[in-house]
């Protein structure tokens, strides 16, 4: 009983970790592996650790339709369109983009654009720790962007503790995170040994923030969201602060925390005054975490990694489709880093 | 007419930059290049860069004070005994430790121990760009910590325009603000492709840049700083997020920072929009910053960079030198850093 | 059917990532987590990618002896104490170190001390794409070097077209092939953006790769042999060149490699020009390879890649132990590496 | 008595260190900055590090012959043409690239075009340490490539004591030296954590080696050249394996090193056993290097260092403008590079 999946995007870094861990899964059998620009090509050109003469597919929507579950690892434009098409069809599809995630409003407000699908949005968000239920019966899923996976993870369990108008979540990670695309801004001459902001105030993930901690604890107003580009390959930490409601204690605030994930197989909640390393989680489904509290301004500090190849993308990705095709959730996906 | 200098500590990072900063100087000559425990070895066996026969000199007191200036580099326990000696000896004196830059209580509060000698605290505080005449005056100068540096010079223009009590400061930094102990956290092997955070929420700089944003701004009460680690050498960049009082304009914030900075050699506002890169101080003692109204969240984020051993140093100390020498503050300094 | 295995050395990075890879091993158990001096201090302390409350054992050769197989990434000093003691008693056991490779006089030679156990060296190496039987059947096992491994998969299939003589071995290492003691020379503020050479030419692997490509293939004589040090944590790439013995084509250097590996799983032979990246095997067990042939100088290049720690120690180490428990060989090792 | 230069080809990373050195060199005034695609466009929007409103100038040879010296870092395309267009009109040129560094057949062999100006080349080869008469005197001349300059330092003194046919060089690079343009290969994603070889065996600098290896020392056939590309921006180290000619004993070849460079400003020699380290010569015009003798093999080995943008660049092309212009030859340049 082998489940039949295809990737969409495989050209991409999203894809391409989506089929590393497709190749050790037991349960799914990866029959098409499709990229708009790079169709015919061998995969091993541009991704060598994938040895071997496979090439990539075309994008043949009838072949996708027959599959059991479609990954799309497209940017938001194709997806829209593609998982509009797979969801008629009645594939279950999981979208690694944007295209999905946010109400109408909310699209039209962050990607400038008036959703064209207004009915399907927003999809069921694929955030398995807290709707699992919702993912294991969903047709179509988004799946969250990594910075916003990074840091819900941290502020959801806390958001009936926190002042309303306080958030601030200050976002670092690698290099793939920004995609294959040979820019300037990501030469290696130019990131090597250095560090930089981009993309603030309004990058998107600001209002997947926002909406989904919205969704999943409290409304807690706008927030502030930086992001920064580190020398590092893969890996994503953010730092969010927010104010604390009055009484609210320390101890709450890690109770929250430890209660919530207690049973959760890949996220970790560390003791205040460890702070989790990137490098923990990278090339892992993990999502390590701490909170600090200071009394001195009386906002909690949550520091909370994750690799924004694995659980910020095609980890989380393999689990929800675990869930959606009723296998173990955790089938092919591990929560144990590579480190050193 | 050249100056005679030391360097008491020269066996660390900051040491070592003053060092190499120093040997380019017309003006001074380096008549002692004094560490503790490395007196008698050859400099190159530490710092292969600085070729040559010369040796690290013992700490010698009477042979220091014979100098007309001295840069302490040491910890700021060896520091609070020989910047009080040299003080009453009447020796000029720029310190690049912790030891003076704090009031007592504000001393008392962030180092855990009262100060030996209340009566030399706070010293001039070396931020020459908002105190030039008195570090040229002073004969015992606090040199400002990397963070401090690199966070103040992007809020004290702003100070009158934040709401009290709203700022938080994220701090990015290379391995070298770390030192130079051989710890396991700082081998290379665990800091390749790694960021972690770190020392919050007790970092010393926290309370450092709440005292002087009071002292050159407006006390805005106290701080959240948390600080990171980057997988590079140098350079340091700091992300201040802080609320705007009702009625502040974007073109306030800008204005306000461009003034101030307007004729600073050393000190650059880019454009709104423009993120500063950390490589593009390294080397230097250049500072590059810019800050962005989010109009949404009523808030300002000013990112800036600086070298963490240069403006945020090793830089900054000769530049605070050389106005104390009556010699032209940029001397033997760039605001060009090695890029790429 | 599960088989009980141990870990001695625990807390290098070579056991570290024995345990991760056992950790995913379906038919072994890992009942002993043994460190010499970290004994009762937690696994997660040292490796923040292993979450739980695991602490290292202390080193029991008593509780060893009743496991079906040992591990011992120690140095070779404790090494030959214990292997031996294992040995005795009947133990199988994987030798990580140098303990065990070569013969007496070798031994003598390149570790400037009598071997205490002649009778048990040269012990079976454990390169298995070359002796797989004997690996299966003894047992001790003397794990390979991490350079000799990936230099040795080249040139043991070429042996015979090589001028004796005309061998040099350039090894680029990443960090971790040092070891986690914390020295000054691998502190991350000395490693990051620099490069250098070490250890010529006495460095242990040089005889290693000598004796084994005498011993797989033919004696080419004393090759010469320089490692360097990369800025990266893991991974390795040796550049072997070579005279070729009058009239050997490169047809005939291309069909010796791709006949040697052809269904081997976990070693690749590219085409001639096209160079393989230390990233595509690193996380992983695979090997990657290609060989040109300059007809301008007659000389051969082999451009050769692995993990250090996975073909290059752990993942062989695991692919030995599986063949001497009879399991597949391949199980719980993979030949993707986490790219990018 | 300012003297007036000109830089074609700022846009590229030689070009950008060759402006960064000349805005601190007292005696050049930098009156054209030109760049064929760029043109008009801001410097600091490609190189951060240099601030200010300056842009790009067209490339006017009109405008360019009325300066006292010309920096061409053009590829070898367009150098053919300036550069002999700039030598009729009698204007004095340094040429970064590879355009006038090889005799019409060399270069017709390794370049595989025929030479256009078959009476300009080969011009005066800027390597000052071994022909500072020569370049003072030249109209023309051509700067030496990156790994050029860094082996033949190191290969240059030994020549005589070395076999024909047995020289190795391995060389390792920094990203910066494949050039600006964004490609796949340098999309920082990929380099992180990696390290590859390339370019073998027909890269163009293995010519360049072999002609000047004998030009200055002696003939000794063809070598065997591997560049790799390391995970650094800048930095280069090169690895020489030769054999010895009879009887020749480590002192002569220490001796050799050490009396040919006594007196250089910008070239060391380290004792044997001691291991240059690329970051020592960083951001400067430095080399250092060191050889061992292996009487196991009878080769002697040389590890040499330099920065590819510094001595093996912009670095030594503004070393051979001080000679051709008649100023003191370590104007602006340093042999301390910038560590850590």
């Amino acid at each position: 009983m082998v489940a039949s999946v295809g990737i969409v995007g495989a050209s991409g870094y999203g894809g391409a970790e989506l089929l590393r861990l497709l190749l050790g899964h037991p349960g799914l059998e990866v029959e098409v592996v499709a990229a708009h620009s790079q169709a015919g090509e061998p995969i091993t050109g541009l991704f060598p650790n994938l040895p071997g003469n496979r090439v990539f597919d075309a994008v043949d929507l009838g072949r996708l339709a027959e599959l059991d579950l479609v990954f799309l690892s497209t940017p938001h434009g194709p997806s829209l369109d593609l998982g509009a098409a797979l969801h008629d069809a009645g594939v279950r599809t999981v979208d690694l983009s944007g295209a999905f995630r946010l109400s109408p409003a909310d699209f039209a407000t962050w990607y400038g654009e008036a959703h064209p699908r207004p009915d399907l949005v927003p999809a069921v968000y694929g955030l398995p720790e807290f709707n699992r239920k919702q993912v294991a019966d969903a047709t179509l899923v988004a799946n969250p962007g990594c910075y916003v996976t990074t840091a819900l993870l941290g502020l959801i369990p806390l958001a009936g503790l926190l002042e309303p108008g306080s958030v601030v979540v200050d976002g670092k990670s690698g290099t793939s995170g920004a995609g294959r695309a040979a820019k300037d801004s990501l030469h290696s001459t130019h990131v090597f040994g250095s560090v930089t902001a981009y993309g603030a105030p309004g990058h998107r993930h600001t209002g997947e923030i926002e909406a989904h901690l919205a969704g999943f604890g409290e409304d807690l107003g706008p927030i502030s969201f930086t992001p920064h580009l580190m020398p590092i390959a893969r890996g994503l930490l953010t730092t969010s602060y927010a104010g604390l409601r009055p009484g609210v204690t320390a101890d709450q605030v890690q109770s929250a925390l430890a209660d919530t994930f207690a049973d959760e197989p890949f996220v970790h909640v560390l003791a205040p005054g460890t702070f989790p390393v990137v490098k923990s989680v990278v090339g892992s489904n993990g999502c390590r975490l701490s909170a600090f509290v200071d009394e001195r301004t009386n906002r909690v500090t949550v520091v909370s990694v994750t690799d924004n190849l694995g659980k910020g993308a095609a980890g989380q990705a393999l689990q929800n489709a675990n869930l959606m095709l009723g296998l173990d959730e955790t089938t092919a996906l591990t929560a144990i880093g590579m480190y050193p």
